[in-house]
């Protein structure tokens, strides 16, 4: 018998990104863990109104979404707990500009350039939908045939009723692999 | 220096759910991996419209999203193998029928039943846009203050470029922490 905890958010954990962006002629950076996947081809980041990055977002159209590991974790909290609005972020990563003019974070071992298609606006949030221009990845952690590997590489992941960090573990199996088994029992 | 991919989707890996709705009559079950949070009281699914769950969740708007952990994985694996419209599902899970009438399977620890609040429509996908009604969890799997562990609760993730199954690994770091830490440096 399960407990009922009321309306409570339990999508958790999800991937954690950086989202970047121009503001005002200069990159900024905003952590975001409240996001998703829509279709096969384009992505969601959620924004509360007040961040400073939205109004970037807005002008532009052009946002880079910077995947989080264990290595530039420091530096993403960090732009999670200041606001652009009040402390100049923009020196806080290295970064390259896309084709798209989106500041891309150099040390992010994945990185996607992308463009905004829509804003699914809700009250007090931005929800940004995505097209994804161009996915860039270091060498090292795709396989052989050139796919981002997750046995090499390990995204962290963000969960709000601890507020925790989480690392990405071990493969617990092949998709349809258990469920073809089963088909034949 | 980053290698260009194209445009791939990479914002993984991402929780993975069963999704659980009426469809004729009967519980149905499909199993999801794109899907998203939207401001602090949202989540979305994403389904491609094909699906048979679709029909039952835009018939009767209420639907239940059941996160899978290692031990129910091999039957949600399964129900995404097979199709709803060739394959009776209906006793794949035992189910219980929740106050806004969607099946919710007594075996995940974590569920939480939702009322769809509007359809945000691709070409070829529905993007379920959902109110979380109640949120059922397993004692087991909460603290001491009643919220969801994830110590205690490892969720399976999904991630496409390779197409596994992936654990949720270890806290590497309470959040802001490590932010904090530097804005003192």
């Amino acid at each position: 018998m399960k407990k009922d905890l009321g309306s409570v958010l339990a999508l958790y954990p999800t991937p954690l990104v950086v989202v970047g962006t121009m503001v005002n002629g200069k990159p900024n950076w905003v952590l975001v863990g409240h996001l998703g996947i829509m279709g096969h081809d384009h992505i969601m980041v959620s924004l509360a109104k007040p961040h400073y990055t939205n109004q970037g977002i807005k002008e532009t159209k052009a946002l880079s979404v910077n995947v989080v590991d264990e290595e530039m974790l420091k530096k993403a909290d960090y732009a999670g707990c200041v606001s652009g609005a009040k402390t100049d972020k923009s020196e806080l990563f290295d970064y390259e500009i896309g084709r798209n003019g989106a500041p891309l974070i150099s040390e992010a071992k994945l990185s996607m350039e992308c463009t905004v298609e829509d804003n699914y606006e809700m009250k007090t949030f931005d929800n940004f939908i995505l097209t994804i221009d161009h996915t860039y990845a270091e060498e090292a952690i795709l396989n052989e045939a050139g796919k981002i590997d997750y046995d090499k590489y390990k995204p962290i992941l963000f969960e709000m009723p601890g507020y925790t960090y989480l690392r990405t573990g071990e493969t617990a199996a092949k998709c349809m692999a258990l469920g073809r088994e089963m088909k034949e029992e």
